[in-house]
This record gives structure tokens, sequence and C-alpha cells, in this order.
């Protein structure tokens, strides 16, 4: 049994791959995102990967498991800075995004992206890359996503409204729960139409 | 006072950034590459990340620190599978690969490139990114980047003269141990030129 604190209580039952991170907002989200990039590796459409968790190891043990030399970790922390959830490769791009839902009606930057996540993504997009925001607003269950570029990073409180208005919508198909690359392709869209 | 079996000794005493890996060849190689990609974003040149290891945590403690809340892993294993060392973004482009070095004058591909990494590279490639694997002989203390298209993943066995053939070598500057980036981009005006 782990213990997560601040875990929602009904998350845990619901997820089945928990994907271990110090703050579990956004896990039953970050899934759904994951299942959306298997599809993707499966059908050659895009490589985009969660990345693990930085974790800064203390102590460790060596141990046989038959006749395999294993290593067990007994002693570990998590590691405070990270970059963003995903990246990958769509369309001969990289790609960058973090992932985050939010119960309110609006997004606050501030609680939910690190400087340097905002400096990262802020990187990514001027280097030519696609990079953008993903969140859920759990009241009406939509997802949006939002370039970079388009995020008022100085504003710590965005509105809903303001996601209805610059932010593509990620419509859900029967075949997947939430393919997102649709939204990606409108992003380029835009881009290229600037 | 962690114990890496299989660990060489001189190795405990150089790296002072010990990167935690199963396998700890190519430690100090990893380091220098560090080095590199820190000099990259710095000077807003390439933003290359090395990708944390994959862990998967089996058993967490929650503890407090002052007054902040805190969480110890308490136990943990590698996940064997994981894709490869190093992706970010370089001139807009998704840029990923695979860290090796070797004492011997030729470079084994099936002991040191896993079947689903050679896969994943082989797929950003396709995908129009860049990918490539950076290895070094120890035997002369030289560095070759070689593009996945042009390594001969079906051969066990390649020899130090393909890199020099087909490889680019990557020299050393003042203000850098490593400066990798020169050789990608000779290999990204050799993908033009094709």
């Amino acid at each position: 049994m782990i213990n997560y604190p601040n875990k929602k209580k009904d998350e845990e039952f619901i997820s089945t791959k928990p994907s271990f991170k110090t703050n579990s907002k956004g896990m039953i989200f970050e899934e759904e995102i994951n299942v959306a990039n298997s599809f993707y590796i499966r059908e050659d459409i895009a490589y985009i990967y969660k990345k693990p968790t930085p974790i800064k190891i203390l102590n460790t043990k060596a141990y046989t498991e038959g006749f395999q030399k294993k290593i067990l970790i007994n002693k570990a922390v998590f590691e405070k800075k990270s970059t963003t959830d995903y990246n990958g490769i769509y369309k001969g791009k990289y790609i960058d995004f973090e992932a985050k839902e939010t119960k309110y009606k609006s997004f606050n930057i501030k609680s939910n992206l690190h400087v340097h996540q905002k400096e990262h993504l802020k990187n990514v997009r001027r280097h030519g890359g696609i990079a953008f925001l993903i969140v859920k607003f759990l009241f009406c269950n939509r997802v949006f996503i939002i370039d970079i570029a388009d995020l008022e990073l100085e504003n710590s409180l965005i509105k809903f409204e303001y996601f209805l208005d610059k932010g593509i919508e990620v419509y859900q198909k029967r075949t997947l729960h939430l393919n997102y690359i649709d939204a990606v392709d409108q992003l380029l869209l835009k881009e290229n139409n600037e």
C-alpha cells in the first residue's frame, strides 16, 4: 500500500496504473493521455512518451533472483525539478506539453506550472517546436489544448472563457478516449496561417 | 555510500554526479554529454535532456521535514524498458539518441542496444527526427555520432573502421569538453544532400 498525501479517495480505486507523483492531481487524466499515446505509437502516428519522474536514489541493495543479479532501491526521493510531462515527435516536429486538470472554472497558472516549466515550454516554442498545455476542466468534462504562445503566463488566473476563445477543444473518438492529436493538427494549421 | 555492482573502481572517484543506472558503463561519458547539454541550454542552442531512468516504485513513506510534507521511497526497482538516453529539440527538429562507450575496436549492437531501442530510433528517423548513436571508443579516446539510418542493425558487430567511414567525429572545443552538436550539424547537412 502506497500512501499519497493529498490523494483523493475516489482516485485510489479508479486508477489501475498509478503514475507515482508527489502530487496525484491529474492522475486519471494522465492515464487517458498514456492510452492515447500507446494508440498513436501502435498506429505509427506519433511517438510521444510520458517522461519518467526524476528520482534521486540514495541507497541501493544488490540481490539475486534465481540466477539473475538485481538491484533494489531502498532509499530514494522525488527530485523537485522536472521539465514537463510529455515529449516526443509528431510530423517531424518536437512536441512537448504538460497535462493538468482542474475542478475550477479557471486555470491557475501559478499553482499548476512551475517557473522552469514555463521557461521550458517557451524555449521549445521559440525553437520551432510544438509546446502547449492540455487542460481538463472537470466541472464540464471538457479538454482543451492551448498553445504556450497564447497563454498569458504573467496572469495567474486564466478564465475558462479564455480557453473557449483561444484554446482548441479535444473531442473524443470511438476508437480512442482522448484523441488530442487532432487538436494538435489544428494548432499546427493555426501556426502556419499566422 | 551507494553500492554499484560491477562498478569500476576508478569511476567511483572521478564521477561527481553519478547517474544511477543498473549498468554503470558509460557513466563518465554520460556526464560529458550532460555538461554539453547544460552549455547548449545556457547558450540557447538546443534543449536536450537526459531522460530520467524509469523506476517502478513499490513502497513509499510520508514524513515531515520542518513544516514540509515529504515522501521517501523505500522500495523501488529499475524498470527494464526504457527508450533512449537523451531527447530534445534542435533547430526545430526532434532529436533522440543513445550514448555508449566501448573499450573494444568494434561496437557490439546486440549487447549495447535493446530491440525496442533500435525500433524507437528507427521510428524517430522515419518520422523526420534526428536519431543517432554517439559512441566513445576508449582505446583511442575518439567519439563518433552515427545516423541510425547508417547503422546496419542486423549486423551484431560494427567495426571501428565503419565509424571512421560512415560516422561523424565529435571534436573537442575549448569551451566545452564534448561539442557534439557540430557533428549533428554535419549529419543534418548530409541528410539534406541525400
